[in-house]
């Protein structure tokens, strides 16, 4: 019966629609009994408690989620690099010079070996190339469209399948529970917000991310934003924990992430009193999606890496580690494909 | 009992109610009859008539406002520079050599002429020692008492109740239709947030202004947020038009100023299909609040200026231009002093 107390969006809706107490409990279909999907349930539960020692006023029930490996595979490679790479594939015409010029040249040809080995200069040379000289307009539709033909060369999807469903599910039990889920990635925020709103229920203005500079012009007497080859904000590691402040102006009450950019994140997040629930996924699944690590021994990667020191850091402060393998019973949302 | 159907719930009930059209016309009892009020209530029955060709969902319905001399008074200077002064006097124990270095020697002499004439570098260098070197939650401290114990020179009143009470039952009137309401200010955002909630109504997350660097840095192994001597982001003219991109990213439909910083937020605002309202508030009113322009005449300021320019621009593309004087029935909320 206490369970019935457990939220109010939930308790509403359950009352409008008659649904009986055990409903709840299936806020979280997706995930196996455990210390993760215990952690969840608890830390509402304490938070939405009125009168509680935890409870927090609904105004500042904040949740920041990280996006690549947290919400939606990032493998091989970041879904937005995937489309930087194919957009300089399809501007290749109108640069005949990027046959002989690095990095172009490596992704023109194919050359994955190359490709994994490019530096930050690298891709920031590709990232000019492909999201600056064009207004905010003409991008989103660019990559609207992109990412409406994609597929995934795995999973042979559109990327916006390839969420993960436990991780929707929890989405939506917090936004039952009063809070507003935020998207806080180190992917470009405009990128995210073409799909954010559609794909996790996350309107734009709740999506804090990395960006380059606009400059106000005008075309044809109307003003646009037209985007620069110039960085503006970097959206990882502390940069989560000063967007968040940037952005949202309140520290959040839960945070989710999946590799060392996020430790920040999760760091501050910690930092402020009372029930604070901090989580961090471990890609420790290859069979249904990916194995990286290096923590755990699982093998090592360049596209979102959970170290043993981030493991380590994780035990001791009291971050809950989510076993892909082990926590959740599907991955993706059965209705896709 | 026009009072009783001044706020949001009320007005909302009455439309669940049924109740005539004239009860929200009482939304906005401060406000005369004529062009600046009726362009408000017809522009909301606009974007709120469902099937209208003018129709506006809820999640797109933004408003922005600017804050000084929109919002609140800005004379004789703006709130967060009176805020910057007060604390170079407070400070200068700790610096004796401001007694000799400028601009500080200036401010702590009490010259006023001087200060009438210092350069955006004098006030950089004041912003610097006064808002950056230490930590966001210390800034909040440190401005939020002095909001709670400085007066206005002139109307001997906290700066927090020198705000407009015709714009405060805009605010309102939006919102209750469905609106969220932003501040995108040329001030700067932390020190906006303190009182946005409390004043305005508008939670700290909806408030967009200029903000200089922070650092993620430990102090007894805690994290914080340092302010660093830095500008990040000067959230006006063109900025107005970029910050409402990068921290709300949806174009408003109704954006409301009062000097040439504001010009190209409307600009942008307006640049929008279908029905948008822009505004922009004159004060021509030397008795109650204060009388400048330069344009129609009144006096030229360095504070907040309405250029010619601007009015002309504002007639020919339909920007609506809130008198002041002939407008507002009341300027400051009843209930203050």
């Amino acid at each position: 019966m206490p369970m019935l107390l457990r939220t109010l969006g939930i308790v509403l809706l359950a009352g409008w629609l008659g649904l009986p107490a055990s409903a709840q409990e299936e806020a979280l279909p997706s995930w196996n009994d455990g210390a993760a999907k215990s952690a969840i349930v608890e830390f509402v539960d304490a938070v939405t408690a009125e009168g509680g020692a935890d409870f927090v006023p609904v105004e500042d029930r904040i949740a920041t989620f990280d996006q690549d490996g947290t919400l939606w595979v990032s493998h091989p490679l970041y879904t937005q690099g995937m489309f930087a790479l194919d957009r300089v594939v399809a501007l290749a015409p109108e640069h005949p010079e990027w046959k002989d010029q690095e990095p172009f040249k490596s992704v023109l040809a194919g050359d994955r070996e190359a490709m994994a080995r490019f530096t930050e200069q690298d891709w920031a040379k590709i990232i000019g190339a492909t999201h600056a000289g064009m207004t905010t307009e003409q991008f989103r539709k660019i990559a609207g469209d992109w990412l409406a033909n994609a597929e995934h060369p795995r999973f042979k999807r559109p990327y916006t399948e390839l969420v993960y469903q436990p991780m929707l599910e929890v989405m939506n039990y917090l936004r039952a529970n009063g809070f507003r889920t935020y998207i806080v990635t180190g992917g470009g925020q405009e990128f995210v917000r073409i799909y954010s709103e559609q794909v996790y229920g996350v309107p734009v203005e709740q999506v804090v991310g990395s960006s380059i500079a606009t400059r106000y012009e005008y075309q044809d007497g109307e003003p646009v934003l037209m985007r620069e080859p110039k960085v503006f904000f970097i959206d990882d590691h502390a940069g989560k924990a000063i967007g968040i402040n940037l952005f949202i102006g309140k520290r959040p009450y839960a945070a989710f992430g999946n590799s060392g950019g996020d430790r920040e994140m999760l760091e501050w997040t910690g930092a402020g009193d009372g029930a604070r629930l901090m989580m961090l996924v471990l890609h420790d699944d290859a069979e249904r999606e990916y194995a990286y690590g290096p923590a755990n021994g699982l093998p090592d990667t360049k596209v979102g890496a959970f170290s043993q020191e981030l493991m380590d850091e994780a035990k001791q402060k009291g971050w809950l580690v989510i076993s892909m393998k082990n926590d959740w019973k599907t991955i993706f949302p059965e209705g896709a494909r």
